[in-house]
C-alpha cells in the first residue's frame, strides 16, 4: 500500500532545490503552502497548465521521464515568453492507480531535469487520485524588473517580427510517432531529429532573458498554437496588422525533406504545426541592427520573417510564388463545446 | 462552436480583479502569464489543488456554483492556515464536452465570489479539454511578512493545541447527500446546516491573519484531511507529541443529533470527518491569556482542545471516559496505490 504522503516524500527526495535558491525557500513540500522570498522591486510571474491525457499527451508515444520534460518545457516557455526567469514550480498530479508509482517517480524526474536545467525549484503541490485518466498541473513562478516584462500587447507598425529556432518539426514529429506501431522501431536520421523535436523541446528561457534585459523586444509569445494561431494572438493583443513572409520561415533540412515526402511544404506545417516552444517577438526598428549583430554572433539563434503592420491592413502571407494571402489558419486552438450553447 | 479563446474571453469578464489589486496586476488573464507586482519585505506563499470528478466531487450532489466556492476554499484555506492575505488565483480547467458552457460560467461565478470575498484576484490559468471527467486546479499567492508565516514545524512541548468553529459537519452533511436520492428532497434545519457545512465552508483568512499579525501561534494547518490526520500532520512536522481531549473537541447541535442518531459519537465524526477546512493551532504557554481574551470577547472563534507534547510521548486521545486510548485514525489519505510498488 502506497499512500499520498508516502508519495509526497518521495517527491521531496526527487526535487532538490538549485543551490542558489534553497535560502530563498523558507517552506517547501510538505507544510500547507510553499512559502517564498522574492527580492524586492522585481514583479512576479505567474502561469500554469494543466495536460489531460488523452488530449495532451498519449502514453503510447511518450515515456513518463518524456511527458515530464514536455510539461516542464510547456510552462518553462510562457515564463520566457515574457522575458522573466523561472524561479518556483508547483506540481499536481490526479493519478489513476493502474499507472506504477515507479512510473510516477520517472515523471517527476523528468520534470526535475527539466527545472533543473533552468534553474527553478519545485517547492510544492498536490497528489491525488484520478479514476481512470492521468492529469497533471504545472504552476509556474518566475520573476524578473519591471521593465524587462516582455508583453503580447507592445508591437507597433513597423516593427519587425522575429522567430527563434526552426517551426513545425514538433508537428512532424507527432505524425511521425503517431504512424509508428511501436515506439521501438526504427527510425531514420531525420525521422528521429523531428520526434526529438517532439518529445524534448526546449523552452527558450536565455533568449527571452536576453531581449529581457536589453530591452529589444516590444512585444513577445511563446509559438504553442502554431505560428499562424500565435501571430494573431499576438496581433490581437497589440491591435496591429502583421505580413509574415512564408519565404523566410526557419525550417530544419529534416521537415523539408519529410513535408515533401507527404506532399506538403515545409511552410505548412511551420504555421500549423504547434508545439514547438519557440519565440515569435516583435523588434522596434531602432533596435533591429543589434538584434541581428546578436544573431550574427551566434548569441541569439533567431530570424527575422515578417513585418508588423497597422490593425486595419490586417494579416497577411507573402508566398514562395511572391504572392500576398490572408492569414487564414488559426493554428491549434482547442474546441471545447462544437455545437456551441450560452457562455 | 465555441473554442478556448472565447471561454477566455468570457471568463476575464466573470473575474474582475478587487480594486485594489487592479495597479498590481500588470498583466491579468490573456498574456503568456500573469504579471503581478509584490510588496517589498513581503514573503510569496503559494499553494495548489487539484480537484478530480468522482475523487473529490460528485455532480449529482454539488452545482456548479458551489463546486466552485468549494474548490477557492480548499486553496484559500492553505493560505489562511499560513497566516497570509490570498492575493491572487490561477484557474486550470480540463472540460468533457458533456458539461455545458453555462456551467463552466458558474462554476468560475462561484470561484470568483469565494474569491472576492477574501480580496483575491483571479489573474490567470488555462482551459482545455478532457475526454470524459471535470479537472479543476487552482493555485492561490498569497503574501505576508517574514515572521509571521505560521509554519506546520513550530510547536514545541508545553504549547495549547487550539481549532476554530466546529468539526465534523462536513463529512456528516456528505453522508446526508448521499444517501438522499435527489439534490431537491426534502431536509430537516439540522440536516441542512450539516449539508451546507460540506457544500459552502469557509476558509479561516481572517483567524489566520489575526493569529498571524499578533504572533501568538507557533504552528497552524487547516483541517482538510480529519482532525486526526492533520494533528499528525503537525506533530510529525514539529517533532513533539499532542494529547488531545475528546470532551473538548468543538461540534455543534445538529451533529451531536445526527451522530446519535447513527448509533455513533461526534467525536467519530470530528477526528476523521474531512474537509472542515478549520485551522488547528498551537500556542505557546506564555500566549495563553491573549488567545483566550480573543475567544472571549468573540474576535476569535476557537476553543482549546489538547496539549502539545515530547515526541517520545507519542499521540494521544482523552476519551470521554477519561481513558487515555492512542490516537489512531490517520484521517483521510488517498491511497494512491493499494498494492504498493516501487516508487
Amino acid at each position: 500500500l502506497i499512500t499520498e504522503f508516502q508519495l509526497i516524500r518521495r517527491l521531496q527526495q526527487l526535487t532538490p532545490p538549485p543551490k542558489g535558491l534553497a535560502p530563498l525557500i523558507l517552506a517547501g513540500i510538505g507544510d500547507d503552502a510553499a512559502v517564498l522570498k522574492l527580492a524586492p522591486g522585481q514583479v512576479l510571474i505567474a502561469t500554469t497548465d494543466l495536460l489531460a491525457e488523452d488530449v495532451h499527451f498519449d502514453l503510447r508515444y511518450v515515456s513518463f521521464r518524456q511527458l515530464g520534460h514536455r510539461t516542464a518545457v510547456a510552462n518553462l516557455s510562457d515564463i520566457a515568453a515574457m522575458g522573466a526567469e523561472a524561479r518556483y514550480a508547483l506540481v499536481a498530479l490526479a493519478v489513476p492507480q493502474s499507472i506504477p508509482p515507479r512510473n510516477i517517480a520517472s515523471l517527476y524526474a523528468g520534470m526535475q531535469a527539466a527545472c533543473r536545467q533552468a534553474g527553478t525549484a519545485i517547492v510544492g503541490g498536490d497528489t491525488s487520485i484520478s479514476r481512470d485518466r492521468l492529469f497533471i498541473n504545472m504552476t509556474l513562478l518566475g520573476s524578473c524588473r519591471r521593465h524587462e516584462v516582455l508583453c503580447r500587447s507592445g508591437a507597433r507598425p513597423g516593427d519587425v517580427l522575429y522567430v527563434t529556432g526552426t517551426l513545425g518539426d514538433s508537428q512532424a514529429g507527432l505524425e511521425i510517432l503517431r504512424k509508428r506501431r511501436t515506439v521501438r522501431s526504427g527510425t531514420s536520421r531525420s525521422h528521429g531529429f523531428l520526434i526529438q523535436r517532439h518529445l524534448m523541446p526546449t523552452a527558450r528561457l536565455v533568449e527571452g532573458r536576453l531581449l529581457a534585459i536589453r530591452q529589444l523586444a516590444s512585444a513577445a509569445i511563446d509559438i504553442s498554437d502554431g505560428l499562424a494561431g500565435d501571430v494573431r494572438h499576438l496581433c490581437e493583443a497589440s491591435a496591429v496588422g502583421a505580413m509574415v513572409d512564408l519565404r523566410r520561415l526557419p525550417v530544419s533540412p529534416a521537415l523539408v525533406k519529410y513535408a515533401s515526402a507527404q506532399g506538403m511544404t515545409s511552410a505548412d506545417y511551420a504555421l500549423a504545426g504547434g508545439e514547438d516552444y519557440e519565440l515569435l517577438f516583435a523588434v522596434p526598428r531602432g533596435k533591429k541592427s543589434r538584434v541581428d549583430a546578436l544573431i550574427r554572433s551566434g548569441r541569439l539563434c533567431a530570424s527575422a520573417i515578417g513585418l508588423i503592420t497597422r490593425k486595419r491592413e490586417g494579416l497577411w502571407t507573402l508566398g514562395t510564388d511572391g504572392k500576398r494571402r490572408q492569414l487564414t489558419a488559426r493554428g491549434y486552438e482547442h474546441v471545447l463545446w462544437p455545437s456551441g450553447g450560452r457562455l
